[in-house]
């Protein structure tokens, strides 16, 4: 696999799969600055580059890196009262990496994504994510529901993040601000300041278009909404990520 | 200009300058489906929509709504206790567009961005917005300095969101945390949760390469981090956004 960009490729190097990086290649420019830290690079063209990687954005600097190093689900669960963010179908690459790199900010100790029907860990992603994926596990489940009952067994608390906070439908502000959650059997929605979030936590947030499926929902504690005081009432699944995520580190007394 | 996508085109209709949307061309599936509201619109092949609007990214809808109608910082500024968000050079539309969106969510009074060296209001903008720009009032200075000066005048508090908090850099890993804030000769770098965010309030915040510029820093009150507990010290910008947004809608009451 070719991640590509300065970040990607520096974050490559000095995260779980460094040992893996085989090549790396660099425009004359780009070798010359001050980031590569001195690795060996081949300095080639920077049209290579593109062509190597597949995008313009490369920044003058690509990588053989193989392939990307997923966590177990396990492994995350393993850790000591962890804080834990589980996607439900996020689709698009710019989230799934934006999501990655803030998880990876506040300290959380992975990102659980399904095996199909999502976005997996692409060179894009990389790039999206800063190179944070390098650095935060990332595990693939085949079913949410049965991470999320495996998480509430080991003792997590499981938030879902309530669908009007981060719709992204063309109907996201046409109803009720709850209305989107009926499919939730269970769980109430909660204002998302007012839980507890010490311990372990799994966020629960939702694909794009259509929030968390009911099974998903119904293995939720409690579902989380942040106001939405304008129009639209329709936060980006990555902005709404952020948001929860440091007001869930602010309560966990981090930082 | 042609705003394309089905919230973009939604939100054009019900926001400012639905008067100016002069013509809709979406395909037949399109058409059908309940969210145009019966407006009238012209069936087209989807090829040539995304000919119109130069983007695949269509959803089957696009609309000729005339130029974006930025508004005045005069008039954002004349807001009560105005929430105003400033951006210092942000160049990525994907990170304008989400950055209004959560503005608009958290109703802010407005976004003031340069009218040069700094992503203007595009189509491609308002996609990645989900049509929020439609709603929040965004305004072009020439000089962000000077237009913090003038909010200091009017009686706001200028809050500079601090490098390390969304650097976006191969770089911004590398230092201690406050090292690239250097540059600002006088305001002090907090806790992002330690302000009373409550009166008039502008959040700057600073390109994804670079941060704020020392000009800019210079005229902000404050400077506030957001904690970095990862290895890549490195929050989108976007995401910074959101998260000091959410807090300072905590923090005013709001909600």
């Amino acid at each position: 696999v070719i991640v590509y960009g300065r970040n990607p490729v520096v974050e490559a190097l000095r995260g779980w799969r460094a040992q893996a990086v085989s090549d790396i290649w660099a425009t004359a420019a780009a070798a010359r600055e001050p980031w590569l830290g001195g690795v060996a690079v081949r300095v080639v063209a920077a049209a290579q580059i593109e062509q190597r990687c597949g995008s313009p954005t490369h920044q003058g600097v690509c990588a053989d890196a193989g392939p990307y190093p997923y966590r177990g689900a396990d492994e995350i669960l393993a850790r000591t009262d962890p804080l834990i963010v589980a996607l439900d179908q996020v689709q698009d690459p710019q989230n799934l990496g934006s999501i990655c790199r803030s998880a990876e900010c506040v300290g959380a100790a992975g990102v659980v994504i399904l095996d199909r029907r999502a976005a997996a860990v692409t060179p894009a992603v990389c790039k999206a994510s800063a190179g944070a994926v390098e650095h935060v596990r990332v595990a693939r489940v085949r079913n949410l529901a049965d991470f999320l009952a495996d998480a509430r067994r080991a003792g997590c608390w499981c938030y879902g993040a309530s669908a009007p906070a981060y719709e992204d439908g063309a109907n996201g502000h046409r109803g009720p601000g709850q209305q989107r959650c009926a499919h939730a059997r269970r769980a109430a929605v909660v204002p998302y300041d007012e839980p507890d979030y010490k311990g372990g936590v799994v966020l629960v947030l939702g694909s794009e278009g259509r929030g968390l499926r009911p099974r998903v929902a119904s293995q939720c504690d409690q579902l989380v909404a942040l106001p939405q005081l304008g129009r639209v009432q329709s936060l980006g699944v990555s902005a709404a990520a952020a948001a929860l995520l440091y007001e869930i580190l602010q309560d966990r007394g981090g930082g």
